[in-house]
């Protein structure tokens, strides 16, 4: 369950802040891939983007063995990871009110090595769920011979905060009989036509939920 | 024009790295959003999300002068900016072949504030364009009183550097033969049924490009 802490106020719009733990699950959920940021050896920052799955209040981060950024991940460096879903963009009368209904996520703290077996195997399943759900009823399950390359990091969904705008532009009152169309503009992300692999075995039709895919 | 450095180099997946600055630019200009991370006075690491824009080989950024992360930003911390976009899921046959075809950019450097007004009203009307390509055109400009608010951070694309994945997913030879459907599916995020602002003044259509929003 997620605390308030000094770095996880919101000091800008603290007023979107949302402390209800469901609204940060879901933003974790919904976001399809999240954003890592770390201290490197040199005191600089560092980030790249992931793939993760949230199981209870533990965000997994799919990581690589072989990459230094994810020994140093699994070595203990602290984390900041920014989940972000933009749900609708906010089109205002001027150019400055213009916004985004979007919801965000941080979570800090370090992550550990999952080493677990079973840990390991439900971390992979929910991860493929995450990105694609029912693939992960298809998808053959990992080797254990995979676990050489591919590093699964645990992190607590401890400190942690989300923001939230909602609703329509706020313009100032004199600009509101400006001819100019406002209000909000859905996003959604939805699946295109599917492409086999070039080696895929004849007969093996296009699952039902590839079509369903659609974020947020 | 990027160029490479110890930072930039690609140590994961190294034959991913895309040096053509072309596609560092588009990765720029089709992300929606991107995040950028700091280390803060206690030496931990901070990320947020926010919008930007790109002019030429300049990457502005969209800040609040009245938050400390813009405070931090502006005043020349170093900045380690991630922009990400996934153009298809890529389904293996089994869960740890599974990929993304994605693009990210990463741009290393110190971001300064932008003052000059002709170049705060350019960047003003890029990031309109960045986020709905039309709207530059509808949107009243910002008065003098919204830089007060506003804070618009460049941050030269000189060391940077592009990541791309491309292609069917890659499974072992023993694999091909299980019964599993693989291929790539390519995601679009599209937009939805706009909603006018309740205060919107009757008989304002909504504009043609609204429907016309589509990335990537």
């Amino acid at each position: 369950m997620p605390r308030p802490t000094d770095r996880t106020r919101i000091h800008r719009h603290p007023e979107r802040t949302d402390d209800d733990p469901d609204v940060l699950r879901r933003i974790l959920d919904d976001a399809l891939t999240c954003t890592v940021a770390w201290v490197d050896a040199d005191g600089l920052p560092r980030a790249l983007p992931t793939i993760h799955a949230r199981i209870d209040d533990t965000l997994y981060l799919h990581g690589s063995r072989a990459a230094r950024a994810w020994k140093t991940a699994a070595a203990g460096a602290d984390l900041c990871v920014v989940a972000t879903v933009v749900d609708e963009l906010v089109l205002a009368r001027t150019s400055p009110h213009h916004s985004m209904n979007y919801r965000s996520a941080v979570v800090f703290g370090r992550g550990s090595e999952v080493t677990d077996r079973d840990e390991l195997y439900a971390v992979a399943r929910a991860i493929t769920r995450h990105v694609l759900p029912g693939r992960e009823d298809d998808a053959a399950e990992p080797g254990d011979e995979d676990w050489r390359e591919t590093l699964l990091l645990a992190m607590p969904i401890d400190e942690a905060s989300a923001k939230v705008r909602t609703g329509p532009p706020v313009d100032d009152p004199d600009e509101l009989a400006l001819d100019v169309w406002a209000g909000t503009l859905p996003l959604h992300t939805v699946a295109g036509v599917p492409a086999p692999s070039p080696d895929l075995r004849p007969g093996i039709d296009p699952p039902s939920y590839l079509a369903e895919f659609r974020r947020p």
